[in-house]
Formats: C-alpha cells, sequence, structure tokens
C-alpha cells in the first residue's frame, strides 16, 4: 500500500551498493528496512508475482544485514540468541533459526550462517539484532565481536534461479544443497552463495562483500539472465503470503512465541544441552509448550473481492469475542480470493472455522485455513 | 530528498494515533524511524522552516518511541546505558545523555526522563535501545523490564508553542522550565508535558499514553492555535542543521564516540562514582579523553548555490588527502548559503579551515565554522 506521498531519504534510510541499479530499473515504491532502502515492487504487484514464479528475478536485499558474531564465544553467543539447536550448525550450512527473548518472546527470525569456525552471520529481519546480541554479550563479558558486516545480500529468485545462477557462477551452483553455502568464483572474489531466499519459489542468495563490485554483479546477472526474461524484484506479498513466509513486524512481533507463530519445528525443546544458561528463552518456550499456546499463526481465505492490504492489524472475531488480528492479507489473482496470514485465538484455529475480520474498510466474512496456500509453497 | 517512489506501507511501518490527521494535511513526505511512521513536511522545506522560526507547529513525534526501564534496577540500568551522571535526575527532569557501548561508540542519542521512582523513559532517536538496553539487563540479570511503552510523543514547537500549550492546558505550563516536566489536566487525563522537542524554536513535548485520544489531543491544539498560525509540521532539516542538533544516522553513527560528535559536557568523566560496573563505556570515552579525539563534529559553509541534501556520507578532502565526511547539508534561505554539519579530522577542525566537499553532484569549496549557525539556536 502506497503511504500518499513519496518516501523522504537521507544518509540514515542507507543506500546500498544496487540503489543506482534499482533506481534506473523505476520501482513503483520502497520501504525501509533495517534503516536501509528496499524496493517493493516494479510491474505492478500481481504482475511481478506471476513473473517470480514463472521466470526469474534478482533482488536488492542488502537491507537483510549481516550481524556478525566473531571470536571464541561466537557459536556459544549465537545458540544463545535462538531456541534452535545449532549444534549441527556447520561450515557450509545456514539455519532458520527463532531469536527469543529471556521470556521466549520473538525478537527476529533470521537465518543463521556458519561462516567459519569462530564467525556467524546473522541474516536479521527488521529489528537490531546487533543491539541484543551485542547487549548480552556485554552483559556477560563474553569473548566475541558483535558488528554489523559489509555485507549486501542480493538474491536470484524464481523457478529459472539455478539457469542464471549457473551462467555467472558455473554449473556446480547447481549442486548446492537447500539451506547450504559454498564459495564460487566472481570478478577475482570468491562469493559465498546460499540456496535460500525469501519466496518459496526457489533461487540463491549471493552475499557479496565488496560493495564497489555492486554494479559488476547487478549487471553480469542481468547480461546472463536476459534470454530467460530476469527482471528486477523484490520479496512479493501475494507470493509470500501464498508461500505461508511470516513476515517479523507484520504477522509477528515482540509480543509473540515461536510456538504462538508456528515455529515448533525450529525449537529444539527436547535438547537436553539446552539451558538458560546455553539458550536464553528455552525454558520459557518449554514452559509454554506444556501449557499449550493460547493463540497461533493461521491462514485465512476472506471472502469478497480484492481487498486493499492492511497498514495495521484488523481484528478478528467470532460473534462478539475478540478472538485475533490478521497482519498480512491481499487478493490472489492466481487463488481468485483474498489470502491472509492471522493470529487465532487457540479455540477458533481449526481448518474451516468462521470468522469475521474488521478491515479497514469494512466487515467481511472470512474461513481459517492452513498455510501454505495450495500451489503457495514449490520446495 | 525524495525516493523518487511513493514509501509502502504496511503493518511493519507502524501508523501513530495521529496518522489520519497528518495524512488529511497532506504531508510533501515521510519517512520511518523506529518502524513508524514519521512525516517530513507539509508546505515545503522553507516555507516549513520560516513558519517554525515564527509562529508554531504540531508535530507527530510518535515515532521519539519511549523505551521503558521499570523495576527496583530501572536507574541502575540507565546509568549504565550512558556516560552522563544521572545522579540528578529526579523526578520531573529529563536528560539528554548519549547511549554507548562498552568502547564507548554511540549507540543512540536520547532524552532520559524519570517518570517516578523506579520507572524511567528513554525517548529514543532512530535505533532499537530497547533491544540494546534489555539484552545487557538479560546478560546481567537485572532487576528490570524492558519494553516499548505505550506512548506516543507530539511535539509543540515555535516561539508561539508558550501561547498554544496555555490555551490547551492552562496557564501554568508556561512556568515549565527548560527540560522538565510535569502532568497538565486534559480530557480527564493527566498528560505528562515537557519543555523539550527537536527544534532550537523552544516548546513541548506531550507524552500521550492513551492512543485513544490522539485526534482529540490534535483537534485541541490545532483549534486552540487558529489564531496563531498554527500548522502541522516536522523537524526542519535547515532548522536543526542551524541549530547544530544532530541526526543519529546521519551526522553519528555506531562508528562514532560522544567526543568526536561534541558531546563533551554531556560526557562526566570526571565523576568518580562511574566506573565500568556502573557506566558502560565511562573507562572507554575517558581514555579517548586523555589521548584526544582524532575527528570532531563541525559545522561548514558549503559555496555555490543551493546543493540538493546528500542521501550518503560526501567525502571531504584538502588537497589529496581525505579528512572526513559531510552527513546532513541544506540551501539555507536566511543566511544564503549552504550549511552543512561534518565530521572533520583533528588538524583541520579550525574555523576558517578551507576544504573540499565531493557531492554526488561534483566538488564544492567549503568552509569549516562554528555550530551552531548564526542565529541558528534561540534557546
Amino acid at each position: 500500500v502506497n503511504a500518499g506521498a513519496p518516501l523522504s531519504i537521507s544518509r540514515r534510510t542507507r543506500r546500498t551498493p544496487y540503489s543506482d541499479r534499482v533506481q534506473a530499473a523505476g520501482p513503483t515504491g520502497y520501504t525501509v528496512y533495517n534503516h536501509m532502502l528496499l524496493p517493493t515492487g516494479f510491474a505492478g504487484l500481481e504482475d511481478d508475482y506471476w513473473h517470480l514464479r514463472e521466470a526469474v528475478q534478482v533482488w536488492d536485499v542488502a537491507c537483510e544485514r549481516q550481524v556478525q558474531l566473531a571470536g571464541h564465544d561466537a557459536m556459544r553467543l549465537a545458540q544463545l540468541l535462538t531456541v534452535r539447536d545449532l549444534s549441527s550448525l556447520t561450515i557450509g550450512r545456514c539455519m532458520y533459526a527463532p531469536v527469543v527473548d529471556q521470556y521466549g518472546r520473538m525478537i527476529n527470525d533470521p537465518i543463521i550462517t556458519r561462516v567459519d569456525d569462530e564467525r556467524v552471520w546473522v541474516s536479521i529481519a527488521d529489528s537490531d539484532v546487533a543491539l541484543w546480541a551485542g547487549g548480552l554479550a556485554a552483559g556477560m563479558a563474553m569473548e566475541v565481536d558483535v558488528t554489523e558486516a559489509d555485507v549486501w545480500p542480493l538474491a536470484l529468485q524464481g523457478p529459472l534461479a539455478d539457469d542464471v545462477a549457473a551462467a555467472v557462477f558455473g554449473d556446480e551452483v547447481r549442486q548446492l544443497g537447500f539451506f547450504r553455502w559454498a564459495r564460487f568464483a566472481f570478478g577475482g572474489e570468491h562469493l559465498l552463495i546460499a540456496r535460500s531466499g525469501w519466496s518459496a519459489q526457489g533461487g540463491f542468495e549471493i552475499y557479496l562483500e565488496d560493495a564497489s563490485m555492486g554494479f559488476y554483479l547487478w549487471d553480469a546477472i542481468v547480461q546472463a539472465g536476459e534470454e530467460l526474461d530476469i527482471r528486477p524484484g523484490a520479496p512479493n506479498l501475494i507470493e509470500r503470503i501464498e508461500g505461508g513466509l511470516l513476515s517479523y513486524g507484520n504477522d509477528m512481533t515482540r509480543e509473540h512465541s515461536p510456538l504462538e507463530c508456528g515455529l515448533d519445528r525450529f525449537c529444539s525443546l527436547d535438547t537436553v544441552s539446552l539451558t538458560p544458561q546455553t539458550s536464553l528463552g528455552i525454558d520459557a518456550v518449554r514452559a509454554e509448550a506444556s501449557l499449550g499456546v493460547t493463540r497461533r499463526i493461521r491462514g485465512l481465505v476472506i471472502d469478497g473481492d480484492a481487498i486493499t492490504p492492511p497498514t495495521e492489524a484488523w481484528p478478528l472475531s467470532v460473534g462478539d469475542i475478540a478472538i485475533g488480528s490478521v497482519g498480512s492479507a491481499v487478493w490472489s489473482p492466481r487463488l481468485s480470493t483474498n489470502v491472509a496470514i492471522a493470529m487465532v485465538g487457540r479455540r477458533w484455529c481449526a481448518s474451516g472455522t468462521a470468522v469475521l475480520v474488521h478491515t479497514s474498510d469494512g466487515v467481511r466474512d472470512a474461513t481459517v485455513v492452513d498455510l501454505p496456500f495450495p500451489g503457495g509453497a514449490r520446495r
């Protein structure tokens, strides 16, 4: 949704190594994410959506800042941050891992990458994890430097991403497993490339460390993808709701727990080595698990014609009872209905439950459904 | 500067209790500050500037989030965050206080308000201080709850602010001293109002705690100010550069120390009770003071016609030597020159030093000057 006025920018709303290329491509909008510019679309939400599902896009996601933990205690601090057991996070792997506080509430939902023995990158959603991790490390006098690394992710997403990546980085990139990374030669450097990204269509994230190579990398990818109809793109609201990909700040906030967010499989509650001394929030999440959550992330199908996506949480009700809220919603041209992600009270979580959504433009009927939506997840 | 595309908004770029009134007034742009909408102007940068200096404006600065420290250790944690001695921060006072890490580097430059014995509000610039303070408190097992409070500041700024405030809250508000607060009756509540604000023209910040009263408060102020030509406004780039008010993320970042930022008078280096156990960064800042800083915040006058304000740091040089950078710059219609705030190497800090500014549109001659600019500070 358009704010109704241009984004005003300054040094504080930081540019990326790709910003000039992005601006030249004519984005339809920008947002600010981790104090950095993020374009939100190029050909319109629905055109971008279909193209992402059918072809391949290059995304400036430099705003996925890398919080670097470096030093003897790097892995100790990484484990303290999350309730997911990181003991299998060997060099060459990445893990999606909920970062929670001592009360088991969500601070961020990053991908954590083991770069080497004593270096970890935490690829963050929109909150200053460097401050949380840095505060914890200072408070506990850990031997670890917490910094925002000079790393500028560029994503290649869509079903043809492998073909473009192979043309630029060599055929070996095709062998990369999901959430695995390796280094690939490019322009005299060896770029860290992972099979990951914030869409359900597959692809790669390229962790550029030399900002001065931004245009060179962007142009090489665009040129290699020309015959495959590559276009600039961005995380797409329709695609990510259909795929059940949660957005921190939209679908979940500091109020929510990873279990409420449906991230159960990323919570290693049975790992005995995890204690509040090694994983700050583990006992809080275990306690919640034993009591049972009171609300849960669910899909919703909202009746009626195309809605305008929410700019604030929309209340949910059944009769006169407030039962939750909608954080994200949009018209799906493929499913010909409105799709949404909502936090729903436990009693009303069952698929098929009829609820009311109090949108900014009035009340609509809706039905609770499973995430992802049909055909939303291709992985 | 306009990003060249609208700001895209969602729940994540949070609205405020005043957003509908702001939008109805037709802002010329928005930025995102602490994950929240902040309008950047209404009648144009120069019109807004003159009006702010001559009349009175109402500003939606709800994005100045209040990080609340509550509990037995609230003041202990507040002191740990800053190198300014808070022992005189009694109830009814506010203090501008640099928040620094253990290396003495700037994390934020908030105003800290003592709300009651065991409750402190940290009114933050654009970084997630709740995460830094929360991480420290968790790491040190302090007895304090760190939360973002449901408080929505509205500012009244300009030379006629006292008249408008008196009309709405009673004549006693005129007696409020600078950086003092008191509670004033309004609509059945007792609002915390401080004499403060992010301009050099004087005025108040009203800390609304009941979001549902947002329109009521806004409308009461606009109505009371009608005869005084009150208008909606926003922090103004020209006014704040002339006044020497620093912007975190623009003029200073995590790389800089409070001494480099010229905040010496807010660093209590001689207070013996401050140690790294009670004020995390104090020894680092003391060490820097004894060595002398290597760079310093200074004013610049930039030659030539009106420049376009920077969207990234502009390098400074003398001959072939890189000597610093410019974070903020703008044309001053009152001084008929370009004014700027820059970080300048120690050797080149003297007033009158000739330097070169490498703007996005070419090189300009410039001269180092003192902050604030002539006539910039009225307090």
